[in-house]
C-alpha cells in the first residue's frame, strides 16, 4: 500500500499542495492521508461564516483570468465565480487630498509625473521578461538584481517621488513587505510570473477580477469530503525519519504515519518546525531559514448600505499617507448587493493603530483576520526572498530531499504567492510522485494547463505612445538638447541676418 | 520546587545560557534541568579530540580583552588562555599578487587608497559611536541605516575599489554572510557592541588575541560536571505549554518537563522548531522568521611544520580572490609549537570547490566542520538581521513571553555573537528569573563586569592624522581648489606683473 503523508500544517498549501496533490494522487489510485496542522483545512484560505456577514473570506479570495488551474478546481467542485464591482472611480488618497482615478496607477496633471508612471511599469516588465519564470537565478542580470532591494531599484528607476512612493505602494500590496526588505530579483520575478504589473494589478482582466461565491474555503472543504477521513486535522508533523525503507512522519500528538512518499505542503520557514533525520542537506537547511512570510492583517468594515456606489465610487481606494496602515481597499460587497464592506489590507509592522474611515456613517460590523500571529501560517499571503538569497538558493526550492517533495505556492512557476500556484505546484509535486513510481514519464510532470472557457483572458496591450515616450529625465535631457539647438540655430539665423558672418 | 527547562537545542547558547544559566540558577538554589538537543553539550563551541590534532576547537574558540565574564567562567574553572602567534607578517592575497603586511588592512604605496581606508574606518566607528548597544533600534538613524543593506553603506563611504573590496571581506569575516544580505543598521551595531572596528578584527588586544588550552569545549564539559546529572543530551524541544500553572515543556522523545520558568538558549530561527500553546504574540512570530544564520565552514590544514613561521609569517592570510572560497586564515598551532595548522574559514553560498592551499609542501591531516548543515545549530557565527528587521521588530528580542525568558547570545548587547555575549545573556536571563522570584532586584539583573586581570585592555589610540586626514575625494576637492586658488594666483602675479592690470 502508498501511502502519502503530506504534511499540511497550513492553509493555502493544504488547500492546494495537501489537498489538491492527495486529490490528484488519491484519483490516480495512490492511498494518501493528510496531515493538517490546524484545526480546519483550507490553509492560507479561509472563509468565515456567521450571521454579520454571510460568509467572507479573510485569507485568499480573488481570482482572474490565467488563473485556469485554480478556475478548472473549482468548477469541478462546483464552485462558481462572480466578478468584483468595478462600476465608477478608484480613488486615491495622498498627502490629505484625494483624487479619483481610473487605470492603475493615479492620473496627474503634471507631465513628468506621467512619464515617470509609464516609464516605471514599462522598465519592470522589460526587465521582468528577462527573468525565466521557472529559473529566475539564470537570468542574465539575476546577480546583480538579487544583490539590489526592490528600494534601491525603484530609486534608480524612479525620478519623482510621487512615482516614488507609488511603486511603494505597488511592493506594500503585492507581497505584504517593504520594498527595503525585498530582492528586486525576487520581486520583478514575481511580477513577471504572474504576467506583468497589469495583470497583477488590475481587478477586470486581472488578478482580481473575480471571488467565489460562497467563499474559496469551499474548495478545500469539498475536496476534504472527497478524501473521506483521510484528512486528519490538528496533526501538525514534528518529525521526518527517512533512514529506514518506509518515510516515518510524526506528529504533536504521537501518532506516527508511514508511507513511502512525503509532499510538504507548507511554506519554506515552517518546514523549520520540522525534525529530520537524517539531517536536511546544507543547502536547503540555510534556503528555510532566509524565506520569512510577509505580514497582514485583513479587515472588513461592513456598512448598513454601499455609500460609496451611491457617490460613484467602486470603493477600491489607494492611500499613500504615511500615517495609514490601509494601503489599499476594495469593494467586497456580496454580488447581489448584500452586505456591503470594504475590504482593507494592512501592514501590521510599523504601524500600530488603525483609525480606519473617519466617515460621518460608522460601519456597524467589523471582522478581521490577523495573519501574523499564526504559528501554522507564519503570515500572509506568501514567502519573500530577501536580497542575496534568489541567486545563492533559489535554485533548490523544489527539489526533492529523497523522498520528500516540496509543494506549496511558493514552489509555483505561476502565480506563485496565490491560490492558482498552491493548486500547480501541488499537482507538480503529486506527478513527481507519479513519476518515481514509474506510472508516469518525466515529461508528465509539468503540465501545461488549458484556459478557462468561463474566465478567459485577453492580452493587455500598450499603445505606441506607452511604448516610445521618453522617461522623465529623457524628456528634460531632450528638451534641453532641443532649447540648445534651436538657440543655436536662432542666434546663426540673427548673426546671418545682421551680416555679422564674413563672407567670402 | 523550581524548575528551568532550559531548551538548548545547539551549542554556544547552550553552552552560555543553558549552562551558565543554569550555573547560575543552580548556585542561587533553583532547581534546574537543562535540555540539549545534540548528543553533546557546547553548542556552537565544539572541540574534537584525536591522535592527528590532539584537540582542535571547530566552533567558537577565540577570546580577548574586554570579554571579561567568558575569562571569568573559564578561569573559575580552570581552563587557561593563551597567546595566538602574531609573530611576523601577515599576508594579503589579491588578483594573484600577494602582499605584506601589518595592522588591520593591507598597505599600499597609493595614498588615495591609504585615505580611503582611513576614511572607512573612522566612519564605521563614527557611525557606530551613534548606536546605543542596547537599544540600536533608538538611535538618530536607525530607520535610515536600517533600511540600507551594508552593500549600499560601502558604495557610499568607500571610493576605490580596493577598499570596497576589503571592506567586503571585513563583513564576510565577522558576519559570515555577505554586505547585500545584512542591514547596516544592524552591522554598524555588531562592530561597535565589539568595541569598534580595532577591537573586533585585532588579534594583539582584540577579539583573536587568545584562545582556551585545551579547547573551549571544556567550559560546557566542566559545567556540565558541576551540574551532576541535570544536563539531558539529545533532547530537542518540540513544544512549550504555558496555558497551566506550570510551564509543560515536550521533548521529541515524549518526555514532558515541568517548571515554572523556562529560558530558551538557542538562536530566534530555532525557535521556530517549537510548537508553542498558545501562539508567540504576533511580533515575535514574525521576528523568529527573520534572523537567519550565517554560514561558515570550519576547516584546518595540518602540516609536517609551520613553514611560514620559517619564512617570516605569522600564518594570518587575507585572500580577496573571487575564485578562492577561503577568506582568512589564521595560525592555530599548538603553543608548544606542536600540530603545526592552518585554520581557514570559508563561505559555502556561493562557491563550491576549494583548491586550498597550492604550496608544495601539502597537509598532512585535513579537518572540518560544515556548519550550515546543522540541524541544531542552524550556521555560524551568529544569527544576521536583514535590511529593516532591526528598527522594525529588534525591539523584542529581549522580551520574555510569559514565562519564557530568551538568552543565547543573539540577545546580548556586548560580544553578541561571540562566547562572551553568550554568558552575558545566559547570566542575564537567570537573573530576570530571579527577579521574578523575588531573589534579587530589578536593578540587579543587568550587571556590569570587572576587568579580566589576566587578560587586561588596553584602548585603541588613534592619531592625529587618521582623525584629520581627508577622505579620498576629500583630498581630491582639496587638491583641485588648491590648483584653481594657485592658478588664480599665479595668473593675477603674472599679469601684474607684466603690468596688464590698469593702474589709477
Amino acid at each position: 500500500m502508498w501511502l502519502i503523508a503530506a504534511t499540511c500544517f497550513n492553509a493555502l498549501s493544504l488547500f492546494l499542495i495537501g489537498l489538491s496533490a492527495a486529490k490528484l494522487l488519491s484519483e490516480a489510485g495512490v492511498s494518501v492521508v493528510v496531515l493538517e496542522a490546524r484545526d480546519r483545512v483550507g490553509g492560507r484560505t479561509f472563509t468565515i461564516r456567521n450571521d454579520k456577514v454571510n460568509y467572507v473570506d479573510v485569507g485568499g479570495s480573488y481570482v482572474g483570468p490565467t488563473q485556469n488551474r485554480i478556475l478548472r478546481l473549482a468548477k469541478e467542485l462546483g464552485v462558481e465565480t462572480y466578478k468584483v464591482y468595478v462600476e465608477g472611480h478608484m480613488f486615491h488618497h495622498k498627502g490629505g487630498k484625494s483624487r479619483n482615478f481610473t487605470g492603475i496607477c493615479p492620473s496627474t496633471w503634471n507631465p513628468l509625473i506621467y512619464l515617470d508612471y509609464n516609464n516605471f511599469w514599462r522598465t519592470m516588465d522589460k526587465m521582468g521578461k528577462e527573468i525565466p519564470v521557472d529559473a529566475p537565478w539564470d537570468a542574465p542580470h539575476a546577480e546583480e538584481w538579487d544583490k539590489m532591494s526592490m528600494k534601491e531599484l525603484i530609486n534608480k528607476i524612479c525620478w519623482t517621488k510621487a512615482v516614488r512612493d507609488f511603486a511603494t505602494v505597488f511592493v506594500n500590496v503585492n507581497v505584504t513587505s517593504e520594498p527595503h526588505e525585498v530582492s528586486a530579483l525576487w520581486f520583478l520575478w514575481y511580477v513577471r510570473q504572474c504576467g506583468g504589473t497589469s495583470r497583477i494589478f488590475s481587478i477586470t482582466n486581472g488578478g482580481q477580477e473575480r471571488k467565489f461565491k460562497g467563499g474559496s474555503g469551499q474548495i478545500s472543504e469539498k475536496i476534504m469530503e472527497r478524501l473521506k477521513g483521510r484528512v486528519k486535522l490538528e496533526r501538525p508533523v514534528i518529525s521526518i525519519d527517512q533512514t529506514g525503507d518506509n518515510v516515518l512522519v510524526e506528529t504533536l500528538n504521537h501518532e506516527i504515519y508511514e508511507g513511502k512518499y512525503v509532499i510538504s505542503a507548507i511554506p519554506p520557514i515552517l518546514t523549520t518546525k520540522i525534525h529530520y533525520k537524517p539531517e536536511l542537506p546544507p543547502k536547503r537547511n540555510q534556503l528555510i531559514q532566509r524565506l520569512p512570510m510577509g505580514s497582514v492583517i485583513k479587515c472588513m468594515m461592513y456598512y448598513r448600505e454601499a455609500f460609496w456606489r451611491r457617490k460613484g465610487y467602486c470603493g477600491s481606494f489607494i492611500i499613500e499617507d504615511e500615517e495609514s496602515p490601509i494601503g489599499i481597499t476594495i469593494d467586497d460587497t456580496k454580488p447581489d448587493g448584500t452586505f456591503p464592506v470594504f475590504l482593507a489590507c494592512f501592514s501590521p509592522s510599523s504601524k500600530e493603530i488603525c483609525s480606519l474611515f473617519p466617515v460621518s456613517l460608522p460601519p456597524v460590523h467589523y471582522e478581521e483576520k490577523n495573519w501574523t500571529m499564526e504559528q501554522y501560517s507564519g503570515g500572509c499571503y506568501t514567502a519573500y526572498f530577501p536580497p542575496g538569497i534568489m541567486h545563492s538558493y533559489g535554485r533548490i526550492i523544489r527539489q526533492p530531499v529523497d523522498r520528500i517533495y516540496f509543494a506549496g505556492t511558493e514552489t509555483a512557476t505561476q502565480w506563485s504567492g496565490y491560490m492558482e500556484g498552491a493548486v500547480q505546484a501541488g499537482e507538480r509535486a503529486a506527478r513527481e510522485i507519479l513519476h518515481s513510481m514509474g506510472k508516469i514519464s518525466k515529461s508528465e510532470i509539468w503540465m501545461p494547463e488549458p484556459e478557462s472557457k468561463d474566465v478567459p483572458s485577453r492580452p493587455f496591450t500598450t499603445t505606441f505612445w506607452e511604448r516610445n515616450l521618453p522617461s522623465a529625465p529623457g524628456l528634460l535631457c531632450l528638451l534641453s538638447c532641443t532649447l540648445c539647438v534651436t538657440s543655436v540655430a536662432a542666434a546663426g539665423l540673427f548673426a546671418c541676418k545682421k551680416g555679422l558672418f564674413a563672407r567670402n
